[in-house]
């Protein structure tokens, strides 16, 4: 007895897609570099875990048989003529196999993206798949589905929230850059994104990486705040990548204290994302109250300006003065040389002289996302913040360094 | 006293693009990273080297005018207000300057790149450029002129051939991804591409590796045939990066025997190149006269079908069965698993089993161009030529590999 299943190329590559970054980067285990695929009630399900991101997804009613032999199916009479192929089939024995495989995921993913037949067959036995597409024919290797970690997504019906898709997907990109990028045991708290749920309907969602931080906000109709947690870097690429392909309009959202759910209704896609047990620090401490100095310009101008600057200032610091209505922007290096840029502003309060590291600076003004930014300076040594003019829900918080 | 040039911007990013490939890419001798530029007669003049590959273009007719001191111009008349710029600038001693200057390619070509105004004023000074494109301005570092190599084109009236580019240029993008890319000194003569005259007014273009050889032919109208030459691989990239960018018609060649100038009249662009002082191989013993089996099948879905069969293949081998109208192409590897793929052929002389290094096969067919492809197989162990069905003028020779 052979399992035979037929799905659509373009389903199965989109549905792999999603689940890309959830697969364990770099492991030990070879069983979490693969997708685990299952059928029940002619769903195919994929799972992918690295055991702290994990993604369930499912493409609805696949045509599934089962066949005594592999020659019963006219698509593949040809395949017996490779000597190859015969070789390397096992001879089924056991009746009760379930119609469920474990392979590769980076290979598989390989192989469906550049089928050129839509309508792709996959055949299970015992220790191979084999897919047949038009005349395509690969045998591939699987691992033991009975050894991958099972992924229960275990809905709680309590602290259910509902976000729209695009919101939730432009804040976690104003944000996640500045996650710290290494995940190292002691700033494990770092490397990742801080959901942060307060009375009244807010989730700010907060990232930092020990010199600059991102916050952004969102205000929900929300009955019962749930606790505010912690999801690593990973987890957030995974989501982030999921949201991104989507095209469901609401995903919801359940807590049961460990584990964070999201789930997509409409396409059938669960994320369940472990919690990291780590304190996020008090960024509201953070946050800078009393300006000496604030500045307004147009975003645009501005990035190109830091286009040019960051050229001559190669690692080292962009020094911005401030003066009157203009912003003097400068930096040098021996290698390049001088670059001296300036750009009209309005401005309240002191004249001052402050540098940036040039990285910091023009990642803040590519998140800003309005025509206008502002800069909330308060002395040359603490908290620069800047923000979008005419929305409140953002800020980006960078220390300066020391001028040169 | 201070030379003013006025360039245009688009201008000189093309320029510069065009020269980049000519300069040095790793280099003890920091003049060769850089661009010369120089005005004679209102024209501005590039001149970019390693040595053995030279780059001279020119843009017509700036504006060249000659300041007391920087004050003078009214652009410039905000540049002394930042610290920095007084104390980086030098007092111009010398009445004799000469409007020339070394720069670094590379930051040179970044700025240009970047800037936001299409009028640009160089300003030249004992050791430095200013570079002023609106309120944006560069000071930047130059090398000594004089330290750079003179670029004599030396033009030499006999032997001139001219080439229709777009035709040179595809007879060189069909043979230079054959060249051995590392250029040790016992294989410095493969390093390269051959360029064949002979008589009757032929040229062919030859690349080969040691495993595979590419081979283009032109028939030109000419009088006296040059002899031939070999140029090497860091040559012919310049030489194509030119003739891509370029939109001349037509280019001329010269030949003196030890350096071969190419000749873009309509955009006043010169590269000379240093012939490579070592013998190519006798290319024409390698082309295999008698073949076992003659194949012809579809260009399109032999490429389709090679992108799928060497995911399996990782960096091994693709067998290829050629039995009655069929081909049957298969891979295997442990971590992947094992590809087959059916091709319909029409075939000359004997059923055979041959193999190939998943590259090169890939990389030829890549290159064929046309919607068929041709198959001429000597034996399993020499010689497969591969060319495109109905053009005689291109032909690509591999060696199959060992059948595992």
């Amino acid at each position: 007895m052979i399992y035979k299943l037929e799905v659509e190329r373009s389903k199965l590559n989109n549905l792999m897609d999603m689940a890309s970054k959830a697969v364990a980067k770099k492991t030990t285990n070879p069983i979490l570099s693969g997708f685990k695929f299952s059928v029940k009630d002619n769903d195919l399900h994929l799972y992918a875990t690295d055991l702290q991101t994990a993604f369930h997804g499912l493409i609805k009613n696949i045509i599934v048989e089962k066949v005594e032999n592999i020659n019963e199916d006219l698509f593949v009479e040809n395949i017996e003529e490779g000597a190859e192929t015969e070789t390397l089939f096992e001879e089924i024995s056991d009746e009760n196999i379930k119609p469920e495989f474990v392979v590769d995921a980076s290979y598989f993913i390989d192989i469906i993206k550049n089928l050129s037949f839509e309508n792709i067959n996959i055949y299970l036995e015992n220790k191979n798949i084999k897919v047949i597409a038009g005349k395509s024919e690969f045998l591939l290797p699987t691992m033991n589905p009975e050894e991958f970690p099972e992924i229960v997504p275990n809905k709680v019906e309590e602290g259910l929230i509902t976000f729209d898709r695009q919101k939730l997907l432009s804040m976690i990109e104003k944000v996640i850059f500045c996650s710290l990028k290494d995940s190292e045991n002691m700033t494990r708290n770092l490397n990742g994104v801080y959901w942060d749920f307060r009375e009244g309907g807010y989730l700010t969602l907060v990232a930092a990486d020990g010199y600059r931080l991102a916050l952004a906000e969102l205000s929900m109709d929300i009955v019962n705040t749930p606790p505010s947690f912690l999801l690593s870097l990973k987890s957030m690429e995974e989501l982030l990548n999921v949201l991104r392909s989507s095209k469901t309009e609401e995903i919801e959202l359940f807590f049961d204290g460990s584990r964070v759910l999201f789930f997509l209704d409409e396409e059938n896609i669960e994320i369940i994302l472990n919690v990291v047990d780590a304190t996020f620090p008090d960024y509201v401490r953070i946050i800078p109250q009393a300006f000496k100095t604030k500045v307004i310009t147009s975003t645009d101008l501005l990035l190109n300006v830091l286009k040019r600057v960051s050229i001559a200032a190669k690692n080292d610091q962009i020094k911005m003065e401030i003066k009157d209505n203009i912003m003097e922007l400068t930096a040098k290096s021996p290698e390049v040389g001088l670059a001296v840029e300036e750009l009209e502003i309005e401005k309240e309060g002191e004249d001052i002289m402050i540098a940036y590291s040039p990285k910091y600076l023009r990642e803040a003004i590519d998140h800003i996302g309005t025509s206008e930014v502002e800069f909330n300076i308060t002395s040359e040594s603490s908290q620069t913040m800047i923000k979008p003019v005419g929305d409140d829900s953002y800020m980006y918080i960078v220390m300066p360094v020391r001028l040169k």
